[in-house]
């Protein structure tokens, strides 16, 4: 019973611990209990050809650090997938390096040298083959897409329509929807002008959601695995969590980004997410809303699409 | 220009690096110029008596590492206000240690002995003097309290009434009022029963706004600096993000947690917050909802009431 009071003082999640003992049968389930208990055909497998390994340097201790993402399906992005498909077979990321850690924002990797005469290097040229993507592609024009989804949906101040809806949090208005910027979530950085992000230069959410952001940069995936080497990395101490020049050695080399499906290595990762349109998930997302489990006093009433993160899992390849 | 450009491949916040160019002068203010414009009559003096000064043990380079926690005022937590600063005047936290990084939640700190059978140590004892706090006190009874706010508030899925007021994040219902569970808040850990959080286990958040908190565990301040020394440590590998019996030398030693108005070191640390009920403050506020800087395409109409910061800065004490 004491070990069970160390995860009451955690403040959250008390019911992993209660779970334990039995006493969880006689009060409401939590969200992770609910899926736990979700079946085998509510969990839905990624295709290997979504997901990007990105191995980065060992850190000091000599430890591995692999960070995966899964990427968007149709219709979302799907220019800027392509792009960074082509990056990753060409080999274009091998060696470059995280450049950015702003605390309570982004994390950001890319060619150090792009764009920065200090650095001394050179830029590294870019592949051919690399499409340009236009102002519109931050959007998708589906006014059908999803029109069948009830209960879940919710207004907030950033748009008249949120769902978490085939895997994704999205949002959207009558004519439109697009991704949305919550934690973990990976986007393509970019210059002024919409069309100048090609997918060389990447950047994932570490902290509240910005969702300002929405509809002004693409965003492509998200992080499903390994979110920990990238979000407590030393912020940058330069201008927007640039590393400056006086602490270019905590860049992180990146050493390889690789499709899983193109890994010679076996056993292949591989990953599944609870179906978004699964009873499990339905439940899932009203026990977030409502937290009943024995911790908390005041049930919320209900829950931001970021606080409805989708649950994924790994399933080979540990 | 090549600099600038930089700048604007950082996907955030250009105007920095175009207030350089004299361009911005076209354009619209970003938030952030439009706290730089603030007059020094909009700016408030946070009281010494109200900061919490908590130095670590140097990381593994050498680098000092301090971090400063603003106390909230009246009519919030004051009981549990009361115990920190009872705690901190004993010396009760010099010697405890960051316990639990948690990704995409909480950083948590306290005796490290505390409800752990496992550790092989004694709980340290706690000071004579410490309030306990029941269930009402995590709301405030003041339902007249900010009733002249007009504009900024905003209902959500998580109260029906939000405001950034006397420096702070807020939410109310038609008979009270609570503080808000952002990014940087600092709370205070609990038990089970309402009434067991002293105010020894302290926690921030490190993630996206976990408001399902809010009312469920008392929130006693915000970091205002060093934030980065806390949110950039290794995340635990035990459940709920302890750090495991494996990788105890992990936690991060806390040499001491002091009141700024009792340091005798001179200068004393100094801060001020820009007051959210300023002409200033109500632009910046407009302006994270509706960024109309050069970078943005579409401008969200909204923004939660976590993506308002209060702006602080220090202004002695370096």
């Amino acid at each position: 019973m004491k070990k069970l009071c160390l995860s009451i003082a955690a403040l959250a999640l008390p019911a992993i611990a209660l779970a334990q003992t039995g006493e969880a049968e006689a009060t409401a389930p939590s969200p992770n209990q609910i899926v736990d208990a979700a079946t085998p055909e509510e969990w839905v497998s990624i295709p290997a050809d979504d997901l990007l390994v990105m191995t980065l340097a060992p850190d000091r201790d000599g430890n591995a650090r692999e960070v995966v993402i899964q990427l968007m399906p149709e219709p979302f992005s799907q220019g800027w997938v392509h792009n960074i498909k082509l990056l990753a077979r060409s080999g274009w990321y091998d060696g470059i390096s995280v450049n950015r850690v702003q605390d309570n924002y982004v994390v950001q990797w890319g060619d150090p040298n792009y764009d920065n005469p200090e650095s001394g290097g050179e830029a590294k040229p870019l592949p051919y083959g690399l499409k340009v993507m236009g102002e519109d592609e931050y959007v998708s024009y589906t006014k059908n897409l999803f029109d069948s989804i009830a209960g879940q949906n919710s207004s907030d101040l950033y748009a008249s329509q949120n769902w978490v809806r085939s895997g994704w949090p999205l949002a959207g208005d009558d004519e439109s929807r697009w991704p949305v910027h919550c934690y973990g979530m990976v986007g393509v950085g970019r210059n002024y002008s919409p069309d100048t992000g090609s997918g060389a230069e990447l950047y994932t959410v570490i902290g509240h959601a910005p969702r300002h952001l929405d509809r002004n940069i693409a965003l492509v995936g998200r992080v499903i695995e390994g979110m920990e080497h990238l979000s407590s990395l030393p912020r940058g101490k330069g201008e927007l969590g640039f590393y400056a020049d006086f602490e270019k050695d905590k860049r992180t080399p990146i050493l390889s980004v690789r499709i899983a499906s193109d890994r010679i290595e076996f056993p292949m990762p591989s990953f599944e997410y609870l179906s978004t349109e699964s009873e499990s998930f339905a439940r899932y997302a009203e026990a977030r809303a409502n937290r009943r489990d024995p911790f908390f006093i005041h049930p919320a009433g209900g829950a931001d699409i970021c606080n409805i993160p989708v649950p994924v899992r790994r399933v080979v390849g540990e």
